[in-house]
């Protein structure tokens, strides 16, 4: 099914993207994808400092939240009384436009675009028996200077999700070039061995998400120790259970990852919990 | 002096760049830069080619030579009788407009951009003299599933390119992660080595441009045997001659790379003539 978008550029319903916007020249921008429960993006602090931090390793001032959030509140009015609704919004920051060239102008006034669209419709058996992932042919390049940002450089994902087209596959896993595992091609990723929680380093390339970045926090909670660590295949596959997250379904369990298949344990169902997911 | 530019896309002067289009959101696309010469583009085959080729290894269908090129003659109208212009057209194919998510949709309708800018004026003293060259610190990111192609995932380039901002510097040399010399920004690099002419290998990173491609395929008329090589930083300050080309001027002679400074030879003069550039 077809989501239907609506779009704020620069706060203006009418304004385009210009094929000179560097975002679209040369991908020279960073992104974010949100829930917005009845007209309130979830985790906006964290995503929008999560955006400001990004913005600022390539060197863009970021917008500030009052405009987005102003973009955002037009885009998804708070109705009175509240219908129960999710949405989602994805927040766009490019660098704005330029001259052909790579050197960015000496004054850039930056794009932002937010977009609204239908929520996902996950099934449920996702929540309830876990997801099958894929493991990707394509590896991720290193690239110290780029790694954990959500940049608009986004080939290799691209590449990676036009792998599988079995439906019932719901992500899939990219390792680096050295074999070992990162993250998925929307996701992050956990392991637990025991109490121990292991999430993948991501120095030297895979997009570090707030979700993650939640989990990483509420662990202890959950009385898991969580240590991020180069994680390798052989080891991946040897986790009492797996699971993935994102900003858009929290966390699920991850049922297979090709011929190994996990038992159905309770992680991801604890972690959504905890992350106060459905 | 900024550029002036108008462009066409999808042969219209009135369409835009949606927000949603995967060039925007992700990269997803190639692109071509290329002189235009008394409403010609120059070595244009090399370029549909080249385009056709980078397009096939993403999998976007390239629009027709046809289309292109009228495109190309509606921006670029040859004059009666002709008056001596050299122009700039940059030709932008992306994947097209699609929903959330990196998978592309069933059915895609890729976006074609033609811009057309006025042409760079380079200095008199880079024909004479050469250019001085930056080391850049930002090292080229292993991908082979995307080596060579002059895809729109060019952060790399960018952060190079905001390294210096001394003009004098017309362009820097970029290492792959382990050390080895690949390219500059925006041109490609040969070293000669008595009548031995090295160009780097970029099957694991880099763009191949077609004037490397036309230079490999002439070097034999100036009695030159080109290799196709890693080409350590090392032995690539101990070349005779050091040489960077793109469309856009042919051929300069490097005069210098940080330190070191290259006698003042012939080799990009020789080039130029043989490639048929003033």
């Amino acid at each position: 099914m077809a989501s239907i978008h609506t779009y704020l550029i620069n706060g203006d319903f009418n304004q385009v993207i210009s094929p000179l916007d560097r975002g679209f020249a040369y991908g020279d921008g960073v992104f974010r994808t949100m829930l917005v429960r009845n007209g309130v993006p979830e985790s906006w602090p964290q995503h929008y400092q999560k955006l400001v931090a990004d913005c600022a390793v390539i060197g863009i001032v970021c917008p500030s939240a009052e405009l987005l959030m102003g973009d955002i509140q037009q885009l998804f009015p708070i109705t009175h009384p509240p219908i129960d609704t999710i949405e989602i919004a994805k927040v766009i920051i490019s660098r704005g436009e330029g001259e052909r060239g790579y050197a960015p102008p000496s004054i850039t006034m930056p794009t932002r675009v937010v977009i609204k669209s239908t929520a996902s419709v996950y099934a449920t058996k996702n929540y309830s028996d876990g997801v099958d992932l894929h493991l990707c042919e394509t590896r991720l390049a290193d690239q110290p200077k780029l790694a954990g940002i959500k940049h608009l450089n986004r080939l290799e994902n691209v590449m990676a999700r036009m792998e599988w087209r079995d439906e019932s596959l719901f992500d899939g896993v990219l390792q680096d070039q050295e074999g070992n595992v990162i993250e998925c091609t929307m996701s992050n990723l956990f392991a637990r061995f025991g109490t121990k929680l292991t999430t993948p380093d991501l120095s030297h390339c895979g997009v570090a998400g707030i979700t993650r970045q939640r989990i990483i926090a509420l662990a202890h909670t959950l009385d898991l120790e969580v240590t991020v660590a180069t994680l390798s295949l052989e080891c991946l596959l040897q986790a009492d259970e797996v699971m993935i997250c994102n900003s858009l379904y929290g966390a699920f369990q991850v049922r297979s990852l090709n011929q190994k298949v996990w038992p159905q344990l309770n992680l991801a169902k604890n972690v959504r919990a905890a992350l106060a997911y459905a």
